[in-house]
């Protein structure tokens, strides 16, 4: 069984970093439960919204994340019963791509280069199983969806939704 | 229809960089036609097959690849009719990833950024052709598999293949 995994936002925390950059950017004291159901771009002026997009192509920005919780020793777990492969679309930040790779290698060595991609849209991934927390990734899908529950999807409905990897783990191990 | 096309030996001309690498690191004169039939480390002595490796680590090595003749012309017209990604096992190399990324912004700017997939092995890509120089990206694909011709894959049989992009113009589009 093939199980596609994304990352920003499933693996790695994107959302806590881009609100410590914004903090750090503006000197202000942004949380996340004043983003709770939106994204971070949402939850600031309307003025410092481009800035926002805008970390993703400083050097650093995804190098830098941490991992979210659980997700590497489940990962680890389902690397044994599944071939699991990490698929992030990463195409839009080239500065990203070489930090990702090293990010993966930091972080989760045990999944091999070959089980690797950094595409676009996700619409030509063929297997069983995709975790996201994207629903344009995973609409397009033709195996099993999985909405990792991150505050900007919260609304989100359609999908069988994980909120965490110890749900993953009861679901898939 | 959805086509994908490898860069390396496809759309690129890693094996003449190779080639060029080589004869600048160790004074030689090395040509493409003695390496014919063979890949460019097969071509060198024992003791300096490493080094052909180590070009993939290079700073700039794959940022300067010349494109392969007539890929430019023939895959702008075959964007029209197809959907068309790029698909490229450049996981190895990290250093490539973002060099990848600026090449094909310089030299194919039409193929968008969502239309661009830097993986490891391509077992997992669900569409219709495939155009590739190695058999092992090949024989997995359940759609149409195309040889592109390069001077280590003369030897190979068992596909379907294309020697030159006029060819793969006469016979898609």
């Amino acid at each position: 069984m093939t199980l596609f995994v994304d990352m920003d936002e499933v693996m790695a925390d994107t959302y806590a970093a881009h609100i410590a950059q914004y903090n750090l950017d503006y000197d202000e004291g942004l949380t996340a439960a004043e983003c709770h159901g939106q994204e971070v771009w949402q939850s600031v002026p309307f003025d410092r919204r481009e800035s926002i997009y805008r970390h993703t192509s400083l050097e650093g920005f995804f190098r830098a994340l941490r991992p979210i919780k659980d997700s590497q020793a489940v990962l680890k777990e389902l690397a044994q019963k599944y071939d699991v492969y990490i698929a992030s679309a990463a195409m839009e930040f080239p500065v990203s791509l070489r930090e990702k790779s090293e990010w993966l290698d930091e972080h989760f060595p045990f999944i091999h280069w070959k089980k690797r991609i950094l595409c676009g849209d996700k619409h030509i991934l063929k297997g069983d199983i995709l975790i996201d927390d994207r629903g344009y990734n995973l609409e397009k899908f033709e195996g099993r969806p999985l909405l990792f529950t991150s505050p900007h999807n919260i609304g989100t409905n359609g999908f069988e939704r994980v909120n965490d990897w110890q749900e993953v783990a009861h679901k898939l191990l």
